[in-house]
């Protein structure tokens, strides 16, 4: 942990990220055998060294009432030989992922004979801004890797020690096979200024991806000359319709609710139709009697639900992110549809029901990056999905919208044979 | 024409943006006939309001002085009778392409039965900056409307007459096919900083694409809050591999850069493997003399032809866009690689070569839009992909690549069926 003078770390800066560049030419180029190669030796690597990741992590550990962590984060920032061992699983899981670059998205012929396709190609270099969590030290640097990408790795001050002992097996992996020894870099100065540094030179980075709180990102966003792929508010709606199950409606709520409550993908704002409210909403209150959840309502909930509290308009674009329902009961599924696209941070939405014309009305107008039926919410997420591996949910509608995992990385360019021909 | 006061002027601009936003939400659930009877009707419309847009056009041109328009300009400005028809027959022709919004873009079962399918839908709002041509404002809001986003069209001052005819054309059949009003809006003050209160509106703006000079699109991108698809310098190179055919190379370096040369995709810079240099580089200067064209070389290309100019190591970076040439003797297909992925712009490169390795190794390494091999560089343009339509030629990695037509115009969502699924 060194800390610069500001031309200093300027220096440092550009110097990071051109090495990223130069070793991401050679990534791109590489196979993937030997990129899975490197990840079943970092994984290995973590495993046997253990001990040493353990001893950093007690630094991290002793010195988190500095920082003002409480008892959730602490207990993020703690490993153990089972959290090792499962970021190792995690590595390895990558290294059976297919390898996306390569891919031949589409071709065609021309009718003059040209050959055309469009082949899949690493962005090329990743800067990463992460908190405090050490494993994704791991996880982005796996994901970068196998989607051919070079990857400049900038952790949460909390979690320095345990992110550069992660970072030494990755490096060590790196040199016993052959990945390049630019693949992946950390940014070890804590220097706060060395991100607004790293942020301006586009020229290097392709891409910038802040995974934390909201302050994080929209710094990033602020100051990034790249692109940026983020995550923002997790504003997630069910609508029961008046032609819902209830228990499966009811299923679906405390699900989405109460699973994890602290999850971008968690339930928010539940959205009744009134041919159902009065005699759906006694149910739900009943439902959710377990937990300490705060019904807020708009009048006609509070009518229904005497314990219901009344909400405020700043209610319906919250994110609680804890124990706080808000509640409106609608008219029609076309209110419905309006106040969620209106409100909503476009990012899941569900609708119970069992009316074809309903569900199939909802899916189209409702815009969100993803769009339930029937199911929870909490299902938006890169493994539900089935890609195995994940970066975050992207809350943009460009580039990438929904769970990223290693496609979301990548781009194309057009290969073009020929024999000669030119343009008339 | 009217100008604002400037608090009135973002009022006006938050106006035309929250419009294009709403109309946009009808645009998405619009069916393709529907799209397609407005683009015909538009084309219809524009036909028979012939002598009202020639009539319009006149006065731009009676204007085009003021402006200090040179002769090039001034013909790129002229509308008449057929000028007119091929507008109309571009918009007939946009009818015809398949409609990218619905397409499921790939889909599966999960084990616990939810199915999930990935759907092509529009961005939404696309603010499209561009300069004098008239017929862009036709083209323009045709491949917006048929990718189902709703435009706000901003065209340069020299043309705005021309262009506010045709756009009444286009609003015309808005309303006699009942496409939402605001679906094509034209910004009509020539105020300058219009553009710069709708770059900050990425609320109701999704993407901005200037088209234009490189000042403009400077501006768009260093002012805009929402994404931009920008096309910067093409810098496109050819590399003559040792084991090139003769007569293939010279042909398709002429039509590489004599075709048309003040287009991004025509021919900058050559380079020219040290085995046949001495051979290639004389028949290269017989083959052009009939052109105009200077030769900027390096060491070896100046000691081989006399008549070159010594290149600086400037040129190795300019884009022309004229009758210049630069170049370079390497010494082999790993230096000639370096060299474009150095100085080029990424954004079309070509090798001339009988030898398959030599190829493949090209077209792997080299970072662009666009890899040709035995082929022109003109040949990487939306028509020539079989796009049908194109607003431009990406030099960005991130969303789109190369040709822009429908499809880069679109996002996509994720559509989640269950029957009642939670998470365990």
């Amino acid at each position: 942990m060194n800390t610069f003078e500001s031309p200093a770390l300027a220096d440092y800066c550009l110097d990071v990220a051109r090495r990223a560049r130069a070793a991401s030419s050679a990534l791109g180029l590489l196979g993937t055998a030997a990129k899975n190669r490197w990840l079943i030796k970092s994984a290995e690597l973590l495993i046997s060294r253990t001990a040493a990741v353990l001893e950093a992590n007690g630094r991290d550990l002793a010195h988190a009432p500095d920082y003002g962590l409480d008892s959730a984060a602490i207990d993020r920032l703690r490993l153990n030989e089972s959290r090792i061992a499962e970021i190792a699983s995690a590595l390895r899981q990558v290294a059976n992922l297919p390898d996306p670059i390569g891919e031949v998205i589409e071709g065609s012929r021309r009718p003059n004979g040209l050959e055309i396709t469009k082949v899949r190609v690493p962005l090329g270099v990743v800067f990463f801004i992460y908190e405090s969590r050490p494993n994704v030290t791991a996880d982005a640097a796996a994901i970068c890797i196998k989607s051919g990408n070079a990857v400049i790795l900038r952790g949460g001050k909390e979690a320095i020690h345990s992110s550069q002992s992660i970072i030494e097996c990755l490096q060590a992996a790196a040199e016993e096979t052959g990945l390049p020894q630019d693949a992946v870099q950390f940014i070890t100065t804590p220097d706060r200024e060395a991100v607004g540094h790293l942020l301006k030179l586009d020229e290097w980075i392709d891409v910038a991806i802040p995974r934390g709180g909201e302050g994080l990102i929209r710094r990033v966003v602020e100051e990034a000359r790249m692109p940026v792929i983020k995550h923002f508010d997790g504003n997630c709606h069910i609508f029961v319709d008046q032609h819902a199950d209830f228990d499966m409606a009811l299923r679906i709520i405390e699900n989405s609710k109460c699973q994890r409550m602290g999850v971008c993908n968690a339930l928010e704002s539940l959205v009744v139709h009134r041919g159902i409210a009065k005699d759906f909403l006694p149910k739900l209150d009943a439902q959710l009697a377990k937990y300490p959840i705060e019904l807020r309502g708009c009048i006609t909930t509070c009518q229904i639900l005497p314990t219901a509290r009344p909400a405020s308009d700043e209610d319906w674009s919250r994110e609680y992110l804890g124990p706080i329902l808000s509640v409106l009961v609608v008219d029609s599924l076309e209110e419905a549809i309006l106040h969620i696209n209106r409100y909503g941070s476009h990012h899941t939405d569900a609708i119970i029901t069992n009316d074809l014309k309903a569900s199939r009305q909802f899916t189209a107008a409702i815009d969100s990056a993803a769009v339930m039926v029937n199911a929870s919410t909490r299902f938006n997420d890169g493994g539900e999905f089935g890609f195995g591996a994940e970066i975050g949910i992207s809350t943009d509608k460009f580039h990438a919208r929904g769970p990223c995992g290693l496609r979301e990385l990548t781009t194309y360019k057009y290969i073009v044979q020929g024999d000669g021909q030119i343009r008339p």
